[in-house]
């Protein structure tokens, strides 16, 4: 892959694909979309460049949004303040970043480092630490690559910032969280300062791009009056898992979290069928009415609206709304033991054991 | 005064004194004085210098423990929790501090910094922010001086450790607060970092003086077969609220605070009446069966036990015990419009308005 570079229009498609690739989580991209045409409007266009493009001992850093997304919607982020963590995480190194890095690849997430990288004119790397969206901070594969969250900055819309150092990411989720919860709900960050050979070691390649190829996969269809559910299927090697109408919601919040699961009454080919899918804040695990698995965690689950195309998030879901569920397997990082520890459905609280989608679809 | 040498055989009285100054809250010295006397046992003793000995443009450094004082009966600090938080506030403003200072001046925290001054070798200054022990660590006269309690660093026993920096200090209280409770309940911090001249502007004199000559005082009047209380109202100019036993006790915990309050039975001159003592971790209103008060914060409720004589923590207040409480008038800075702000009745969420005790006890 080679450099690109990002336009205000481009950041159109790179919402619409992150609000795909977020699975279901995220917060809705539309803000940070917002934050990001403002700062390519006064500073420019965005670079984004392979990791192979990036030194070995280049400093690379991520920044992103933490906390509760539905937050940023009624407490608008002053567009500094992720550039002002980034600041003191540098003042607090001793040394400028040399690229920034989305954390994950969806929702929020994966717009506001491009609002970051106008503001400072820094590149960003073609990658993240997820390759979809996750709830917790260490479930990044930087953490299966002993690359440590601390040092950590965090900064809110008032103006408090706390540089945190903890003994593992797990540390850093549980003080930075609680953090986030007194701020208001929301702070931005900065965050995993790794070198740029930890960064090529760590991340997983290409999002950056194959979300802008999302968007602009989902927004050509809709422009010809098509679902892109099949097209997405075909460029991701997805799986149909079903398409369906909401017709019960369980929610509620559990430490910080929007969990619960939504029962779907079959459409189409899957007419006279049942599904349930459970989530916490992204969709989970998706079954049938046999208690058959359809996709689980890590896997990617990813919802389409099943009459207008959009990428439907889990707080969107509602009595009557028809969803087309599609599954994606996960990186090969994420299945392996140490990836299952982290993000697998055991961590979450569920039962069930992974199974690959591909052996589950068979 | 002047300067004064504390060995290990002193931190018997000054954990004494700092228990009685207290006002039943601040924590048992007892795990401090162990490990002060540790400290001054590896290192030698610990110099206490009058505010007007330390230069205007020098460094000051107040060094604590935040949190439930019980957690640190459990979990014990390890000695370098508060040594490495001081280090870690010097490292981030690039400078050595050059003399150490205490928080408040009663319990644990009175105890503390003498174990870092011995293992520095700094010396303490003569005096501290509260003259008593108080819950919030935005209630210090640093506080109507404006010095900022950020930066400020926590420290865990487990090796996690945050610098904050907040916009006011009730804003450090609630990031800081959040953080010791995931911390595990008890946090080691170094906050306020001040010049000379601020401190020398904002300290309260000679309260560490104090501590060491009311722990003698107890301690002579205790080998004496006498109860203390009559020489402590004698050398502080204190009142004698009431002797009586404890017949009724509520205790909840309430935002991290033990809220309750104790209903005493008159003894000897107060024979067949009825008090009840507030408390908020500190005891901060006392009344009689008329509804009559007593004494009220920012004056002291202090209790000495009536049979043996030692100072008598909220936690200890049980069914049966007999107590003397006696109240002391506070430092003025307190009773004006600024210090009952931070610390009168009102801020505790009580009805009363405050009326100094001199004038209640007329």
């Amino acid at each position: 892959m080679s450099s690109f570079s990002v336009s205000s229009t481009d950041m159109e498609a790179i919402a619409l694909g992150g609000a795909f690739l977020a699975t279901g989580g995220g917060g809705d991209p539309y803000i940070g979309k917002l934050m990001a045409q403002a700062a390519i409007a006064a500073h420019g266009p965005v670079t984004v460049i392979p990791p192979d493009a990036v030194a070995d001992d280049a400093l690379c850093v991520p920044v992103c949004m933490m906390g509760a997304p539905t937050v940023m919607l009624e407490k608008l982020p002053n567009g500094r303040e992720a550039h002002e963590a980034l600041e003191q995480l540098e003042a607090y190194l001793g040394r400028k970043a040399d690229a920034l890095v989305c954390i994950e690849a969806g929702g929020l997430n994966s717009t506001i480092p491009y609002a970051v990288a106008a503001a400072t004119g820094l590149p960003l790397v073609d990658g993240d630490g997820m390759g979809r969206a996750f709830p917790e901070l260490q479930m990044v594969s930087f953490t299966m690559h002993d690359i440590k969250a601390t040092p950590m900055v965090l900064a809110d819309d008032k103006g408090n910032s706390s540089v945190l150092k903890a003994i593992s990411n797990r540390w850093t989720e549980r003080l930075a969280r609680c953090q986030t919860v007194e701020m208001g709900g929301a702070a931005l960050v900065a965050l995993y300062p790794m070198t740029g050979a930890e960064m090529k070691r760590g991340i997983l390649r290409n999002t950056m791009s194959l979300i802008k190829e999302i968007g602009e996969t989902i927004a050509s269809e809709r422009r010809a009056n098509r679902n892109p559910a099949e097209a997405l299927i075909r460029r991701l090697d997805g799986r149909k898992l079903f398409t369906g109408r909401v017709v019960d919601i369980e929610r509620r919040t559990e430490g910080g979290f929007a969990r619960g699961k939504a029962i779907f009454k079959g459409m189409d080919e899957d007419e006279g069928r049942t599904f349930t899918v459970n989530f916490q804040n992204e969709y989970l695990i998706a079954s049938d009415d046999q208690d058959r698995l359809l996709a689980v965690t890590p896997d990617l689950i990813c919802g389409v609206d099943a009459d207008g195309g959009l990428p439907v998030t889990t707080e969107q879901l509602r009595f009557g709304l028809a969803v087309t569920m599609i599954g994606l397997a996960c990186d090969p990082q994420w299945s392996t033991p140490a990836g299952l520890d982290l993000v697998g459905p055991g961590y979450f609280g569920y039962p069930h054991d992974y199974v690959p989608i591909k052996e589950l679809s068979r």
